[in-house]
């Protein structure tokens, strides 16, 4: 079968042998995959994971020496089940997975390993375990969507939101942009986001977003500020220490950028004991400045993943129609073209998601 | 009166004009202040702070070009009071207050101001609202620990403890003392406290650590994690993902030391889902791998200061005995010393506090 082989930096389209379903496991043909940030993350900072490895043992290293076939944000059809299957969904249905398998008496990642093929094949196996049938005939294109919007899902749970936070997304990409869909599905308004590019501001407003900013013409926090005020009566009720900033509700940020000094410049930027989510993935070393933490209180909650319940939400939210997907596939491409579409990927005016459908 | 002064880098001593107590305030002959590390901070990075300042605008930055009279770990005696006072504290009484005042219709710091003279002085004003009266003859030499206990008892408050969690205390200074106590108050145990010095390990089990660790001979999150085991029944019922690290109960780490590195050790250390408290005041720019934090979901929860009810919480906890508070205090210098004593304080197994008595 044909796949595209992430092989010592490069992108080669290659002929790989047929993957073999072995018991508990299925094959599939990928319909549609997502590229994400982090397969250009992975490209371009592959090396760097193997300095952090030896502190989270438990997840084993990509070896960016060896071949690896990416893709994790797919959508499939079933074409034969393995020994021992349940066989609980048809032959020829469509599915979504978690990105993971148990394979070995382990749990293995899909996309970012060196064992496991992802979605930028023909065909790929899959755990019977993990399969969701993809309901209401939602098309293949917005199911890949699940794993992002799963992404976003989860940096809303782990932010443990009691109601009364006006929330700031920082960075309008498709994870800043599943942030604010399910930060809609939760009412949590209103919703201020901040993007350079004029493009993803329009797709936040089309995603949920209340307010949208142009960080290089005024501070998001001001806006956020002027959004997060309490009414003079409440302002009065909660009247802090004098010279202390006006009363404002709390103040919950998605760092959903992911590169050096954003992490640094929402500290910079924060009311007083905001919480801070951290979404995107900083593989690079960064500056830190504690004080800034301390003096103002801040809290930070750094999440990554999602469960297979979150997994099962971020799909029925987008069966529901309760995102507008459509809007965030900017382009699709066959294997041929991925690494054309990962240069592509670099311009925000062009591209939010690019879909990989390798059949083409 | 006799006080010492910062100035320009030096510590020098000074007859400075007698303070006059307007309306609201009371003047107080110091007993005992204690010597904080962060005074030790400000004279080597007062000019970091105004790097620092713009961005905490409800915080007047300490001009280090001007005199600054330190010193806001204070247990004084009442002298007079100025106009409108309503006197409900006996004059001669001994008496402990927040370190901050009331004035021209703003809350200004005491120890860190250009405006109000600290503990470093035979004399010093307070607000009559933030006295609180040393109850059961409590000695002034144990009652100035209240200000240092209550930044301890505060970052405990913060952590927001469920009961299961088991913590690490990482660095047994003074503040870290502080932690062990509060944790011990709390009936939080095992408590895992980890120091490199002899001393302050020794001080760590005094003040309430069930288990101390050299971390130039031990791992400080592997012994953590003999005594965070879940027991075999419990680790069934919680079973994680596979090649998933054994279940262990919630680690809760505080960071008591407040120098660089130290936050990137801890998130190197750290297990899986750890909160990680960050109390010591690093005012020096840090490095930082978000990817740790984002790869082991690690939240942290910066602190600062306490409350009015929490330094009271902290007196109340030193009369009634709670605290080994005798303990701390390893020596009394008189204006004079403040230099020497300042020198002195870098040595950890000869020093931990060391209070100042300005009628020496």
């Amino acid at each position: 079968m044909r796949a595209v082989v992430f092989r010592q930096g490069d992108l080669v389209v290659e002929n790989l042998a047929e993957p073999k379903p072995g018991s508990g496991l299925v094959l599939v043909r990928t319909l549609a995959c997502g590229i994400c940030g982090s397969d250009l993350h992975a490209r371009d900072h592959a090396s760097r994971m193997e300095g952090i490895s030896k502190f989270v043992p438990w997840r084993k290293p990509l070896d960016p020496t060896r071949d690896v076939v990416m893709g994790h944000e797919f959508a499939c059809e079933i074409l034969d089940y393995g020994a021992g299957a349940s066989k609980k969904i048809r032959v020829g249905a469509p599915v979504v997975s978690v990105p993971w398998i148990v394979r070995e008496g382990a749990v293995q990642g899909i996309g970012f390993s060196n064992e496991n093929t992802g979605g930028y094949a023909e065909r790929m196996l899959l755990s019977e375990g993990n399969l969701l049938e993809v309901p209401n005939g939602l098309p293949a294109e917005q199911a890949a969507l699940t794993e992002p919007l799963a992404v976003g899902i989860h940096a809303v749970e782990k932010a443990r939101v009691s109601g009364d936070e006006v929330p700031l997304v920082v960075g309008c990409g498709p994870i800043g942009l599943a942030v604010v869909a399910t930060l809609r599905a939760k009412k949590l308004h209103p919703i201020v986001a901040a993007d350079f590019s004029p493009k993803r501001r329009e797709l936040a407003l089309l995603m949920g977003a209340d307010v949208v900013v142009d960080p290089a013409t005024v501070s998001p926090y001001k806006t956020w500020q002027e959004y997060a005020a309490m009414p003079p009566a409440d302002s009065q009720k909660r009247a802090p220490l004098l010279g202390m900033p006006r009363p404002s509700k709390p103040a919950l940020i998605f760092e959903c950028v992911g590169v050096p000094g954003v992490i640094n410049s929402i500290f910079e930027g924060a009311p007083r004991h905001a919480r801070v989510i951290v979404v995107g993935v900083c593989m690079e070393n960064d500056l830190a400045k504690p004080l800034l933490g301390i003096l103002k209180e801040l809290s930070v909650q750094y999440v990554f993943g999602f469960t297979k319940e979150e997994f099962a939400s971020g799909l029925r939210m987008l069966a529901e129609g309760e995102v507008n997907a459509k809007e965030m596939v900017s382009g699709k491409v066959g294997l041929d073209e991925i690494g054309a579409a990962f240069a592509d990927l670099a311009n925000p005016e062009r591209h939010t998601k690019i879909l990989v459908e390798p059949w083409r």
